[in-house]
């Protein structure tokens, strides 16, 4: 069985972590996984490149993340930065720790050398044997901006980098629009198409739909690749009882009028039969009532506890994407 | 009074520290100290653009070098150093510290949008606050390699980086020669010349003369200058009772089949009367025997307790230098 994921950060991090507990290499059914991962949030620092969802997904699934901070690496230290500022370098907001700094330093150095992201994203999985192939959407640069209101400007808004609003600002700026830069000339990476059209499975795992799986659709060529698959899309909702599980995703839903309920997002990706990304859509029992709702908008959907306190609660979810895909397929 | 010091590394910087206490900012007698800094050690690393020398000057006169240690910053940790190793990142012999770490991503970046190497050495000393200025020898690359033998080669040699023979083989390789790569096209960076030819006193402190002050000299332009020169050029012996007083300078030496004794390099260096490099050199008491024999080529010598274990004792070293360039001062 072939298993695509559409992965942000830490939320998909996390949801593949489960769903390698009951489908990864050392698994009675083995699954070959591959991640799609959002490099919309990636920005270059002090010359240096950083890829915070490549690498929450690598660090998780490595061994090697905070769990507790819910990015960067565990005991992390932070000197590089604290000399940085004392050199006055901007931007100091940025929680840029010092074992974090050296998976940017071997990425910075392999694409300088040349190598696109997606092999040196490869070279430095290697050492974190993740049990699944990472592969950036894109090896073009794309960078999420936010459009914000900025009234010294003529047209009375400007746009700052999505990492600058998110972690300088904690998205407390009204966010009035998202914008990908670089997105209109940039390609699928090498193996991203052919991860979507030959899996057996597509999940959407429960990462922000604005910032996270949106920048990944986005890439001209992958959303066309999903609709012609053949493979059921199942998603699993990032909201639960109207609130994001993590992150700041109203912030993001409410910037594009979507509504922060596990019904709406379904709405906001939409039923395959109609152009939309989706086939099936887990949601968390508080939210059974939105059950016929989502059904109503073609898509399949089923209630399930969604919150991934430990492995096997996040195991089950994984599971339970994997009964809803099993009850799309054809007999 | 304007006194021109070239420097090499932590000698020189030391000899700078007792330099600044009879002539600094803050003493009766201030004067411009202007320091051309050796860059013949430089190498890049993990894309990052490494000045030993330079920054040996800068910690140690801005009071954030290891004393005991030697190089690099105080209070230093090897964090990232450590995680280069786990991803197999090739060299694994420097010992790059996270405080240093980040000296080398200002600096690099910095370089990246186009500065030179003399107008970043500027913004990186606005932080340390030295009491003097610091300009590298050249803006333009040049690296010191070290010529050794290598039966694999048809010319029975190769070369490699000093930084590989100096840190990683411990010097303990014969050399048998140097080569200063990219010198035939490297320029005098800003300032230089003029702090030559402006200067009432120019000052060789116990640096390398091989690899310090040699590649600084080999910079097309400098020894002419300092060849036509109106100051006195001092020099203070780095070899005392026929040793290095810090690091490996026998080994260098030797390649170049210089003897290693105070008069030897005096006479290395020559006197400036028949095209050399020197009207005075100042030597330790315990060689005070070679006094007749430096003057006897033509180099003022005075003995003197060259020993740098304090800040007073290395004071009056600075001193002996200045008085010793008194008595060459035409009356």
């Amino acid at each position: 069985m072939r298993i695509t994921v559409l992965a942000g950060g830490i939320g998909a991090a996390r949801f593949l972590r489960g769903l390698l507990a009951v489908t990864g290499p050392d698994t009675a059914t083995p699954a070959e996984i591959t991640v799609i991962g959002n490099t919309g949030d990636d920005i270059w620092l002090f010359g240096l490149k950083v890829c915070p969802d490549l690498d929450s997904v690598m660090y998780t699934l490595g061994g090697g993340a905070s769990d507790e901070r819910g990015w960067g690496r565990e005991d992390e230290s932070f000197v590089v930065k604290e000399e940085l500022a004392a050199y006055g370098a901007e931007p100091t907001w940025f929680g840029l720790g010092d074992r974090d700094l050296a998976t940017h330093l071997v990425r910075s150095q392999m694409l300088g050398a040349g190598y696109p992201l997606s092999k040196v994203t490869a070279a430095l999985c290697t050492r974190w044997k993740l049990g699944l192939e990472l592969i950036p959407m894109s090896d073009d640069r794309v960078e999420t901006h936010v459009v914000i209101a900025d009234a010294a400007q003529p047209s009375g808004r400007t746009a700052i980098h999505f990492q600058e609003w998110w972690v300088r600002h904690h998205a407390a700026i009204p966010a009035l629009g998202f914008v990908q830069v670089g997105n209109d000339s940039a390609r699928p990476a090498p193996g991203v198409l052919e991860a979507i059209a030959t899996a057996d499975l597509i999940i959407l795992p429960p990462s922000n739909p604005v910032v996270s799986i949106g920048p990944i659709v986005a890439v001209p060529g992958i959303r066309e690749a999903i609709a012609a698959a053949t493979a059921p899309v199942i998603g699993v909702s990032p909201i639960v009882g109207g609130a994001p599980v993590r992150g700041m995703a109203d912030a993001c839903l409410s910037a594009i009028g979507v509504p922060t309920s596990a019904a709406a997002v379904a709405e906001h990706y939409g039923s395959r039969r109609t152009g939309g990304l989706l086939d099936g859509w887990l949601i968390d029992e508080v939210d059974a009532s939105d059950l016929a709702a989502i059904e109503g908008h073609g898509i399949r959907a089923l209630a399930r506890p969604l919150l991934m306190d430990d492995l096997p609660a996040t195991a089950a979810i994984a599971t339970a994407a994997l009964t809803l895909a099993r009850a799309l397929l054809p007999r």
